[in-house]
């Protein structure tokens, strides 16, 4: 029964797609209003699919322009094999799918959303929340069941489905980090240019149509507000997907890299019920369970009073929320005691092997759930309505937009510290319980359900746009009162959403940064190394730069709509009287060219920089791959420490604008007078949420992906530096095949080479004897792994055998 | 006649400072003015003077209280001398001298720079240049004198004048390290203190003064003004002095170790003119002749024409800079090829010894005289009047305040791109060049000329005070007119000033960085354990709480400043009819509270956070000092990658937006419409330049003492985490004595350890015998350097030798 458990992961994601699929067709099924309500839905879909069809026709060149160069080294590698641009591709497209089918439902859920307010709240939070649900199980379930498609067959093919060592396990770890390598890649693209897209719109569309022609948000004579409400969905719903689904198969990835580690440090085969690969199956294992649970937690999501308020939503979300977490934390226990030997070896770094019972692997997943919480609650903290500090930047709003401005950007930077100390004592605590192997086990529980968190994400844009449709169709007040609680709960939700993504993007890096150094074999990333040192500077400058650049996008991008929306006012008369129609679909094509235009640059940045230290430190040190290889984790190190400062800098202080400008929505008292909107404080909490948007929506939540995608090109690039020989603490130095005898019949060779042992070279021969065919098949087997005394396992790679005569 | 050159740099500081005494008194010799211009300068003086009276009574406690610390960390740890205390003392109160000078004399040289615009430009020039002169070859002189007659003293102390080993050499300057400790700690109470003085000064007395009466800037009316003027030379002239004494210090004390360290791979001893310390003289040496050079660099700051504008006195300045570091490029070849081995052995880490030719090192310090101009022409460009950065923000202040703050963050932001990869080509390249010794070098030949630069950065805020004189004395509009051109130029030599200061902080901090990792002896710093990954991440905090919490301080400052004046206003009959003086005194005294008590919590956090991962680590691991040791590297490596970074984006984003602001005193074309002071986009402009106002002059400059102080209590704590024992390859374990005899005559010890050599234990055992008392002479013999076999120096510590019987 155990031997099976590899097929359960896939079982678990075809249940969640299932269940997807009948909730999807639930949804649909929901009455989508009458005609106004249905055709600004329609037009809100056709945005949304129109930048989707011009994204993915960019990402097609992409990735193939990507194959090509990958299928290159693979070829001039050997250590690198070519199937990884088959999981290149199958990666990009599971995660393009995955945003695809997100953002379909979130523009169908949208209008039925509207239409079921009109009924009542309960109503409403269900499809609402239903059609989260579907976008969560969607990327959930088609995350799990590719990736652990990918590795069976990867499995089979490399290792026939039969443990057989670490070297090999490791190939077809590596050739897996092309899947996890192509959602990544898709998920860049999708949040950088989903965010530029979203504040390019929503920036165009209140600077002409709020401040110039004086008309509410969301009003149908603007030009640009259909592009505002495409913008929800292709930033909120695809680009958070995406960034999700990255994470998911990344983390999952990293922990199946670390757990064939654990093999190895146990003496390179254990003897396990789960074809001797329990470790490496647990990570997946937990993804597949966490899918079931956050199908059960959807369920318990519901309210029943229609005059519930935002308290009574948020705490249905919780409840849900929170039982998935505690079921995953149940199943958590019983699998890691299931699945892994009950005292493990592993290699602790400078303090040797030590013996690690399994149970401490579960405190890790404890840790891992706890962090994702606190972290989620801290990011409440500082940005939630009503807060010590969202109060504090109100109250400097009094004096104007400077001082407003200032305290928000504090209120950022002063929020990266318990943050920080919190992620810190994560890291070193869950390495400390289970090495590495426990930092991403402590994420793949954090990551284990993301259905439900993408569920609890996703409904908040939903409402959103609910709220949208029901002012553009001019719905009464009672719909858009509903819609806006939902909506409501929706900005905590986003930004407690956002903590949980920063959470596990950073877990996520470092688990990947860890597998990095395994598979590059080096001995770990010394900063002491002036060049090391040098590029943990230049990876800190990264997510700096990237953030101006994207925040340089937006307003360059908003700056298009503007332009465009205000010659729509001069050029098409009878607008503002509502007896002309503008159009939208000018507006949306600008905002998303734009995008298009706009994510060039940080992609270059993101994708070549890394490359570009490989190419110069090989320019300079030449084979010296060791150093070669320091050099880039010294540079993932920078990216990954200061993308998380920016990141958390970023959000925070953009949600703590946003929320500071909101509260006087309902007044706020600042120096014991009640203030409300329209008061020149309020304006100046205005120019702070201007500031905030591109940080919370644009720079602030691309830096995960950031870290990520950096992580992963290091690892995909780590075969390259080093790889297979140097893991086994032996490198092949050279070959020197020589024939003694010109008869066809009686051949002989002689195989020179030097390997290296605990740092000696030493010089080594072999020599074959037999016809040139038997030679030639010794030859070919001595390729492979052979033992040379001293339960050393090196592995030769000939790359040319030339039997002369 | 070679053995005399370690008092070479005594008698440079010591005709520094005689130039300096002439000049100060040729400056006190100006005429200082009328009745009006004497009083205000009065006010300017004893305001300051009461600031730096409040502050040294608060410094005197810290200091006692840090003595007292350092004095326990002595007695405890065997390998701390108390000798550290005296140094420390010494640090500090040359700091503070220095300081003291400094401040006074920009404060007398103000009154008569406006007294000698009234006669013409090229005499104020002189006066105020003067007074810069004054400042700049006092600090510097004061640095020397200071420094080498510490070292000096110390190496006479612990080794006699003469050379005997690396290790007694490293007591030597673990001891000097104090000196350093001392006054970096002064630099940062003063920069951080300085900081929040002037911005809440500036910020009060603009809020009520300019924006609610609606009275100009600077006039006496507004009972701020005196307390905004005396700011500028808190801040600006002591600030920045205190910071460039201590970089001065570090700088050349960082490569003294690393230069002890050339000598112990050249085997431990040298063969040359200069004792045998050539490369731990050398760096003093070069800062002596620095000194020389500043002072003939400074005799060539002059105009003749009357007429001249902006570029002239640019230009006189230049001319000046230049010269002194053409001649310290010249001076540098001749001491480095002259007073270093023509080939020396060096240690690469990872590569092993490796020969290197005296030349390479003038080669690095020829990068470190080139980065220094390059990053200061780098500053320039993103922050400098007309620049296209600066232009771009202009033209975004037309669509509001929130589009000049994301422009100016932006441009912050992205200047970090080519200052990050100069400064990592700086880095890689010195290094390659010539190990850290080379860094070091180059940090030292950047930090040679700190007198001409101090001169040329002093002068600006005396330019800006004499005509904040002008302006309150009400002199002829031609008196201020001059002023303002010297004004404009010092903001321009102020921009490029923190250019230079962060330059010469970055890699000072990587020299102590070296010298750290040197000093405590471990292999370096591998990021990849865990716990140092985690100090990592929480090294890249701290700057940004730091300068949160140097932000918030500037707010509540200035806030208590606005209820003052204010308070004022109302109580005081008669203030705005000029019939009734402002209570100035009561300004200047709640600038300075306020400055005092809101410098305390960046300092504790600064202090303390070093000083708590080094508990925090003992608590977990005990004894594994390495660990530690690198957890706090880590730590040190967080701080200054996270603290560059920081400093380079505030203090480009509040240059940026401030010199945006000024350009539409002159006009700004914007959308091809001139736009001029009070329009929307200017009112927008003077928003960003409120954000950015703590950015460059309060938390920006601050980041330059958080990265040296940081690395400063890294390299002074460095002994008590292993130290020298480890230094030499061996490390104690355990001592154990016996006595094996009863009687009081015939004694014997046995004496059993484990050393450590090769990364492999080895138990031995020593026996000593005689009488009672010879056994105890022997064993204290023992406790010293004793020579084991096989080259290996042991020394022994022995905590507690309990001889029963």
């Amino acid at each position: 029964m155990e031997s099976i458990i590899i097929y359960v992961p896939i079982i678990m994601a075809l249940i969640g797609l299932v269940f997807m699929a009948v909730k999807r067709s639930w949804v649909l099924k929901q009455d989508a209003g009458d005609g106004r309500m249905k055709e600004i839905s329609d037009y809100i879909y056709e945005g949304a699919l129109a930048f989707l069809k011009a994204e993915y026709k960019l990402l097609t060149y992409f990735v193939i322009g990507a194959s090509i160069a990958l299928a290159a080294v693979s070829f001039i590698v050997p250590t690198t094999h070519i199937l990884i641009v088959v999981a290149f591709v199958f990666g990009a497209f599971f995660s393009a799918l995955a945003g695809n089918m997100g953002m379909k439902i979130a523009t169908k859920t949208n209008v039925r959303t509207t239409q079921a307010a009109r009924t009542s709240l309960p109503q409403a939070l269900k499809v609402s929340f239903g059609g989260g649900t579907v976008m969560g199980l969607g990327v959930a379930g088609l995350a799990v069941l590719g990736l652990t498609t990918a590795f069976i067959l990867l499995f089979q093919y490399f290792m026939n489905g039969t443990w057989s060592s670490t070297e090999d396990m490791t190939i077809v770890l590596e050739t897996l980090a092309g899947f996890s390598l192509g959602a990544e890649s898709i998920a860049l693209f999708a949040r950088v240019g989903g965010g530029i897209y979203t504040k390019a719109a929503d920036v165009g569309a209140d600077l002409v149509g709020k401040v110039e022609a004086g008309i509410p948000e969301d009003d149908p004579r603007n030009p640009a507000t259909i592009a505002d409400n495409v913008g929800d969905n292709v930033g909120d719903v695809a680009g958070m997907g995406a960034d999700l689904f990255g994470s998911y198969v990344a983390t999952v990835l990293a922990a199946m890299v670390l757990g064939n580690y654990v093999i190895k440090d146990m003496g390179g085969a254990i003897d396990d019920a789960f074809g001797g690969i329990g470790p490496i199956l647990l990570p997946m294992t937990i993804a597949g369970f966490g899918i079931l649970f956050s199908i059960i937690g959807t369920m318990l999501v519901k309210i029943n009073s229609n005059d519930a308020k935002e308290k009574q939503v948020q705490g249905a979300l919780n409840v849900g929320n929170w039982v998935s977490i505690a079921l995953t934390l149940i199943a958590s226990y019983v699998l890691v005691t299931y699945m892994l030997p009950e005292t493990m070896k592993m290699e602790f770094f400078g303090e040797g092997l030590k013996d690690i019972s399994s149970i401490r692997v579960f405190y890790a997943t404890v840790i891992g759930l706890v962090v994702g919480g606190v972290i989620s609650s801290i990011t409440e903290y500082y940005t939630g309505l009503g807060t010590k500090p969202v109060l504090a930047i109100v109250q400097k709003s009094s004096t104007g937009a400077g001082t407003n401005v200032i305290a928000g950007l504090a209120t950022g930077m002063i929020s990266t510290f318990p943050t920080v100390l919190v992620f810190a004592a994560a890291i070193w605590s869950s390495y400390a319980l289970a090495g590495f192997y426990g930092v991403a086990l402590a994420a793949s529980a954090m990551m284990a359900t993301t259905a439900m968190q993408l569920a609890i994400d996703a409904f908040g844009p939903i409402a959103d746009n609910a709220g949208g449709i029901a002012e553009m169709s001019e719905q009464d007040p009672i719909v858009r009162e509903r819609t806006d609680i939902l909506d409501s709960v929706g900005n905590t939700t986003a930004a407690t959403g956002k903590g949980f993504a920063i959470a596990s993007a950073a877990l996520t890096s470092l688990a990947l940064f860890a597998a990095y150094v395994t598979f590059t074999g080096i001995d770990g990333i010394n900063i002491f190394k002036a060049p090391v040192l040098a590029m943990l500077f230049v990876g800190g400058m990264i997510p700096v730069v990237f953030s101006a650049l994207a925040m340089n996008s937006v307003g360059k991008a908003a700056m298009d709509m503007v332009y465009e929306v205000r010659r729509q006012f001069k050029e098409i008369p009878g607008i503002m009287e509502g007896t002309a129609k503008p159009d939208y679909a000018k507006c949306v094509d600008i905002s998303t060219k734009a995008a298009l235009r706009e994510m060039m640059l940080p992609g270059i940045l993101t994708i070549g920089f890394p490359i570009a230290i490989v190419l110069l430190g090989k320019l300079v040190y030449g084979s010296d791959n060791q150093l070669i290889a320091e050099m880039l984790g010294g540079y993932m190190a920078g990216v990954t420490v200061s993308g998380v400062l920016w990141a958390i800098f970023q959000n925070n202080a953009g949600g703590a604008w946003d929320n500071a400008k909101k509260s006087f929505e309902a007044g706020v008292e600042i120096n014991g007078e009640m203030t409300y909107k329209g008061s020149e404080a309020h304006k100046a909490a205005v120019t702070g949420d201007t500031v905030g948007d591109p940080f919370k929506d644009t720079s602030g939540p691309s830096m995960n992906i950031l870290i990520k995608l950096t992580c992963l090109i290091g690892l995909v690039i780590a075969p390259i530096l080093g790889g297979h020989e140097i893991e086994t603490g032996v490198a092949k130095k050279e070959v020197k095949v020589e024939m003694l005898s010109e008869s066809e019949d009686v051949a002989q060779a002689i195989v020179s080479y030097t390997t290296l042992k605990d740092g000696k070279e030493l010089k080594e021969e072999t020599t074959f004897r037999g016809t040139r065919e038997e030679v030639r098949a010794q030859l070919e087997a001595f390729e492979k792994t052979t033992v040379i005394g001293d339960d050393v396992n090196i592995k030769v790679v000939i790359d040319k055998v030339e039997i002369e005569k």
